[in-house]
């Protein structure tokens, strides 16, 4: 069952917090959904954003401002939180780039992470499952972006299920985690050292891999002014990797700009717009 | 001395986060600026927004997606702390309407709470005046809006300073706070059990006792489903007194709408578009 935590009016539309047990998780997990005016007249496109390292269900609902594009185009936003909570493991809460707020969106394989730490599967199944029954949502009409580590998830969820998510989008992701630290960090500890495991969650090396490009066009928008662009996002990895595959991408370089919400604001638009284009095209 | 805290870009312009040592206040203060694009070519109309209760200088920047707004129209935005900080004042965080996060935007009379409570004065002419040196900004092209008790403090300052502040327009204000809890118990710590002296900080009381109306429309919004409207916020007191003293008054009930951010955000678009009118008739 799902519980409503709490339900604001919003742009025409409701803005909404929600809890569900999660059999994916095995724990209660809390997900944001805002429901565009067009909701209430029948299913809507949806469009699924993941977060980045810290955040939580409530982040992007409250910064970025998309809202207002959602309800002008008709889009349902769905926002999970970034990882597993109150696990009692050991150690979970001693980084802000590791455990707590940092599930990477993969399915762990290793000890003590792999009993709960599934966003991989609780975002492509069980939450998209809640939300089409529960909400007012197209089952067949998805997209999908994030931010930072969650802009490698919506990569990673998009390029391995492109029957599920028809669209993708990101903002300054993690573009070739198994090549900087903060990637290295995780898939060591969440799916141990062999990087075998890691391809299948590292969307440079998913480009690299797949039998054929994207059907979309993916877009891409980083700042310059981004502190941890050099070391930790490697955009030119999956940037030299769509070249290789033959996918079409557009990846725009936004001179000052640094990695945070003011950020996201200012491009949200196109991001909500680039979806839009896409999703309407497959109704 | 003014010290940068953070500068972020966004919208083409600059969200940054400021430090300065206040005279009036007697301890540093914080407050946050956007300068639009515009205000590289020279100065641009300043638009100062006072936040509720519990918030700080950050809150409006994050939440209300004011920016998008500010940078189309080359408006400046300006929102200070809502307290001082730090005071060592016993019992100052004891809850959350009153002391920290609640100055009320009214300089205090009382022991102890006179020395450092001065938020009136310093919004008036401390801050003013450090926005005008050290930002593009014009000095007599001033407008002033804010949120509950900020709503409160917008139309306070503005109806005891027409030639400072041209425009003013509320979200949700503590519209006559002599009469409500909050009101009454911020009014009479920082300013005396004696009510003669609350009617300068309280708007129904200036509406009816200003000697001519204000020489622009007010203009607030109220969220119909917002659950401080019939005991805290009073708007309807407003009403009537603007009715009884000429003023030009819109106010807009909006059914559903709560107390928070989600309703501002719905609106900010309208409260941008309103200022810029006044204010830019006027450069």
């Amino acid at each position: 069952m799902m519980e409503v935590i709490s339900e604001h009016a919003c742009f025409g539309g409701t803005q909404g917090f929600y809890r569900h047990a999660s059999k994916e998780i095995g724990l209660p997990m809390r997900f944001s959904v805002f429901q565009p005016p067009q909701a209430r007249l029948g299913p809507v496109p949806v469009l699924f954003f993941l977060a980045g390292l810290t955040c939580t269900e409530e982040t992007f609902m409250i910064k970025a401002g998309a809202q207002r594009y959602a309800a002008q185009h008709g889009i349902m936003l769905v926002a999970p939180d970034t990882s597993p909570r109150d696990t009692g493991i050991a150690g979970v809460d001693a980084g802000w780039d590791f455990g707590n707020g940092a599930g990477f969106y993969l399915d762990a394989t290793q000890a003590p992470w792999a009993a709960h730490f599934r966003m991989y599967s609780y975002i492509l199944h069980e939450l998209r499952q809640t939300i089409v029954r529960e909400f007012p949502a197209q089952a067949g009409n998805i997209g999908i972006f994030g931010h930072s580590m969650g802009g490698h998830g919506a990569l990673v969820l998009a390029l391995r299920n492109p029957e599920v998510f028809r669209s993708v989008s990101a903002f300054a992701p993690i573009a070739a985690p198994s090549l900087c630290p903060w990637g290295q960090k995780a898939f060591g500890n969440y799916l141990g050292p062999d990087q075998a495991a890691w391809q299948d969650y590292d969307a440079t090396q998913l480009m690299l891999n797949l039998p054929q490009p994207f059907p979309q066009e993916i877009l891409i928008d980083q700042g310059l002014g981004d502190k941890f662009l050099a070391e930790q996002l490697l955009p030119e990895q999956f940037e030299a990797a769509c070249a290789q595959a033959g996918q079409k991408l557009t990846l725009r370089r936004h001179a000052a700009y640094d990695h945070g919400y003011y950020f996201i604001s200012t491009v949200i638009e196109d991001h909500l717009a680039f979806h839009r284009r896409i999703l309407n095209a497959q109704t």
